[in-house]
C-alpha cells in the first residue's frame, strides 16, 4: 500500500520505472526481503512489471483504473476513489431462517438462522449499490451488540462481534434485469440491466463467513478486471 | 500450471495441504527456488493458502470454480473446462477506419485503419459469446496472410503475423440489454440482460495490442472473480 502510495502520488510519482529493491528498502526503512514480497504482490496485480535487465516498469494504465474488482474494496471507499461522495442512505436487518442458497453458501442447514442485512449505498446521493449481506446466526458471538453497529460497513461486524476476517472471496458476476426490492431500491425501471455480483467471503481456513448479493446501478462504477495467466 | 494439475487430479488430489517445498521440488525435478515462485503465484490467485507452522493449504472451493474472470483463458478451454462442446460458429473480418473508442482504446488516431474481426462461439451448439476483435493495421506486419487464419483464436494470429503476445489485460465489465447485431448473433430477444466485457489486452511494454468487445449470453457460462485485498 505504501509503495502504490507513493507511485500515485509520492516520490515515485513521476517516474517510469522504480529504482532497485535496495534503495525503495534503505528509502521506506524496511528489509529488502519485506521490499521483494511487496513488488511480487504489485507485479501479479498487474501494477509493475519486472524483467531482468529492464528493471521494474511502472504501468500507469494499471494504476488509473478506478474500481479494480479482482481487488477487494469496501462500498465506500470504491465509490469515494471516483471522487463521489459515498453514504449508507438506510440500513435494514432481521433475522431469518436459511434458504437453499444461504445455506449451501454459508455451510448451514436450512432453516438454521441468519442474521440478514439489507443495505443502500448511494454516491453523490444517487443510489448507486443495494446489497443484501448474510451471516450464519452461529457466527455471532457476542449477541449483546446495537443494532446501530450494523450500520457501518459489515466488515467492522464482522471482526469485533463474529472475530471473523475475509481473506478472500468468490463472487459470481452475472447481468440481471431489476426487479421487485431491487429495482424499488436503486430507483430504476423493472428490467434494467444490473449488474449482479453473489459474493462469498472466506476466512484464512477456507470457511464461509459472509453471503453477500450486491446488485449495482449502471453508470456509476467502471468496474474492471486485470486478467493474467497463470 | 503443473502444481494445479497435480493438485486437481494427479498426485495431490486427495490432500487437504502440500508438502515441503523440497519434496514438490525434488518430486517434480525442478529447483526449491522455481516451486518458491509458482507457490506465491498460487497463493496470490487464491489456489493455496499459507501460513507458517500450519503449512500450504489446499482451497478446494476455488479449486473447483468453474471460469475465473480474473484468469486469462482463451473462449475454446474457458467453455470446455465447463464440459461443454466449444465451436466457433462463424468468423466474419474486414478493415474499418478507426471510431473515437477504438482509437483511445488502441493508441491509434481516428481514422486509422483497424481489422476487425467478429466471431460467434457456441457452447454444445447454442450460441453463447459473440465478439467484436479489433487489431491497429499498423500492428500486422505479416500482410501476406490467409483469412481462413482468423477462424483460430485471435491470440495465434497477434503472434503469428504481429509478433505480440498479450501480458495482462484490463476488462470493464458492464451489465446491458441485448440489440441490433448483438441480439441477433446471440439469438436472444432485444433487451435480455446480457454481461458485456470491454476488453484491452496490453504486451509487456504496456502498449495495447487488442482491443476486444465481449456479449455474454446469460446462464452458459458462470464468470468467478476471486479478490483479495493488496
Amino acid at each position: 500500500q505504501r509503495i502504490l502510495y507513493e507511485i500515485c502520488s509520492g516520490i515515485y510519482c513521476l517516474d517510469k520505472r522504480l529504482p532497485p529493491e535496495l534503495e525503495i528498502a534503505r528509502y521506506l526503512g524496511v528489509s529488502r526481503t519485506v521490499i521483494r514480497d511487496c513488488l511480487s504482490i504489485l507485479e501479479r496485480e498487474g501494477f509493475i512489471s519486472r524483467k531482468q535487465g529492464v528493471g521494474t516498469i511502472i504501468n500507469r494504465h494499471v494504476i488509473h483504473v478506478e474500481t479494480r474488482m479482482d481487488l477487494e474494496q469496501e462500498f465506500l471507499d470504491m465509490i469515494e476513489s471516483t471522487g463521489r461522495q459515498a453514504a449508507i442512505a438506510f440500513t435494514q436487518s432481521e433475522e431469518l431462517p436459511a434458504d437453499a442458497q444461504m445455506a449451501e453458501q454459508l455451510h448451514v442447514r436450512l432453516g438454521d438462522p441468519i442474521l440478514v442485512v439489507r443495505r443502500l449505498i448511494t454516491a453523490d446521493g444517487v443510489s448507486a449499490i443495494y446489497c443484501i449481506d448474510h451471516i450464519a446466526g452461529q457466527l455471532v458471538a457476542e449477541t449483546d451488540y446495537d443494532k446501530s453497529e450494523l450500520n457501518a460497513p459489515i466488515f467492522y461486524f464482522l471482526d469485533k462481534r463474529c472475530h471473523e476476517e475475509v481473506y478472500m472471496d468468490l463472487t459470481e458476476v452475472r447481468a440481471i434485469g431489476a426487479e421487485g426490492e431491487v429495482a424499488h431500491a436503486l430507483a430504476v425501471p423493472p428490467g434494467s440491466p444490473l449488474l449482479y455480483m453473489d459474493e462469498v467471503g472466506y476466512n484464512f481456513k477456507g470457511d464461509p463467513v459472509l453471503y453477500s448479493r450486491e446488485y449495482y446501478r449502471d453508470g456509476i462504477l467502471k468496474h474492471t478486471v486485470l486478467r493474467k495467466k497463470i
